[in-house]
Order: structure tokens, then sequence, then C-alpha cells
């Protein structure tokens, strides 16, 4: 096999082309809540129920979630795409005022629930594994909210795309 | 913390909410060209280039994968809408009909390439981890290739739902 070449910049454009869904994680630490907008999130197994969540290490929110061990995956719907940017740093807000934007309520661990996500997966981490500059962390779920709209919001080719029930 | 209650139903209902890029994975082992269609596709790092995908061992071609080491995902988009039902075993066709389908090429690897997809990331297999009923195959990038349309095709509600970029 000839050695890998290609570059960074053609990886990059290849994740933007693979859509995904908008999601904001969050956790409940010493220091209070806190919240990121995730989009490297998928489904692992349904026995026993269990998510991933891929966290870069050089975030300064990386190591809250390592530490707490609990993380709450809330999927977002197109209702949300001004939430979304908060939660990915636009303006800087402290957490308390990210949190001031939504509607959180708390299931089993205590991390915050967003009670208008099409779903939320509230979590213990089962296991971690570092990947490169990642951890993959492995979310076994505790309690499970549906929200009201089973609608989506994705991400793809830098943009965000609503997705509406056909049958909505 | 009580302990997790909540139905599967409630799982899968969640997941299907979660809306995901569609992607067809494929290999090349001894006995030919294997693909199948699958939406637990996750970026995980850029350093070095890695994906996720997993992959139910319940699946008879989960063998297959796992030993040849080598996957291509290829990143659909809306004009794949037809060829991914082929690829989840629509019609239960054998692998060379399915591979009939579709307009593929070989990179890196020699797992099969689709010309047309959004994007092919040709991967050798970095390591795997089992999770309850399911592989997790981290994929570390040899080669990519990137298509003529960068659109997207996403499952969602159980649902294709096409991605058109905004500014095609």
């Amino acid at each position: 096999m000839p050695a890998a070449t290609f570059d960074r910049s053609d990886f990059r454009e290849a994740m933007a082309r693979m859509g995904a869904a908008v999601n904001i994680i969050t956790t409940k630490g010493p220091d209070g809540d806190t919240g990121m907008t995730a989009s490297a999130v998928c489904s692992v197994t349904d026995d026993p129920a269990t998510v991933l969540v891929c966290i870069n290490r050089a975030s300064r929110l990386h190591e809250i979630f390592k530490n707490s061990g609990i993380m709450c995956v809330n999927v977002l719907t197109h209702v949300h795409e001004e939430l979304s940017p908060i939660f990915a740093g636009k303006g800087n807000l402290p957490m308390a005022e990210r949190f001031a934007h939504g509607d959180w309520i708390r299931l089993a661990t205590g991390a915050p629930v967003l009670e208008s996500a099409a779903a939320s997966l509230d979590c213990k981490v089962s296991q971690s594994v570092d990947v490169g500059t990642h951890t993959v962390f492995f979310c076994a779920v505790q309690a499970i909210h549906l929200g009201q709209s089973s609608s989506g919001l994705v991400y793809q080719g830098r943009a965000y795309h609503p997705i509406q029930r056909k049958l909505d």
C-alpha cells in the first residue's frame, strides 16, 4: 500500500461534506453546569443503550466532561438554530448566560436536559478511548426524554439545514 | 443516581431522531468486494486523519470487514437515494450485483471507491473496540477522493432527506 498522501484540507472538506446532527452536550461539575455544541456524536449499540461523543483534548471543556463522568446528549431540532452557536462559543458567553437560553430540566444524572430537544440521552460515561487529538467517550444511557418535535437540525457543507419531518 | 429506566423503543426513537449522513462502507477481501450502507459513522480527529464506523457483530459482513483491515467510507449525495437501499440489503442482491450499480474506482487500499460520492475516505483500520453488540472500527485515512457534488444525503426520522448546498 502506498504511503498516505492527501492534504489535511481535503480531510476537512470531506468531513464538512459528511452531514451530522447538531447536539448540545452538557454536564454538571463542581463549578456548575457546562455545555457545548457537538456534532461528532454517534449511536453505538442498543444493548446496553450507548452513544459516543468525540471531544478535542485541547478544548478547555474536555477536562470538565472527563472529570464529571456524566454527559447528556441533547439532539437539536430546527427551532434551535440560534441556540447552537451560543453553545459553540459565539460571543464567548459565560456558561450561566448560555444556559439562560433554552428550556432546561434534569433527569437521572443531574446534567442539564433541554426539554425542547428532539431527544435527550442522559448518560454515565462507561469508557473512553484516546485517538489522536480527541477522546472518544462511550456514554451509557440512564434516562431518555423525547421532546414534542421529532424534527432535526443538520450541519453539512458548513451550514445549518433544518430537517422537517415529512409528515409534520 | 437512580437505576436506568427507559424502554428500548425510546432509545430507538431517540436514535431515529438523531439525523446522520448516509454512507456506503466497502472493503476488499479474499472473496471479492463487499459493501454495506452505514450511518453510524463519525469524524474523530484530523491528526492523524481518522473516522470511526460502528458495525453490529451479528451482521454477516462484520467478519469480512474485521478480517480485511481496510475500509472505504463513501459519503453519499442526494443523487444516491436509490443506491443506499441496495447496499442496505433491499432485494438481498449478491455483492457483484450491488456493485453493478454505482461508479466504482480504486485508490490506495484496493477497496471500492464511489467516484460520484461527495467524499470517499480510503482507510486502514488502526484499532477496534467492542461495545455491547457492536464493534467500533477506528479507520486511519490513507487516501481521499472528493466528488464533484458536495451535496448530502441524511437519514432522519426513518426517512431520507436530500441536503442541497445552499449555493448549488
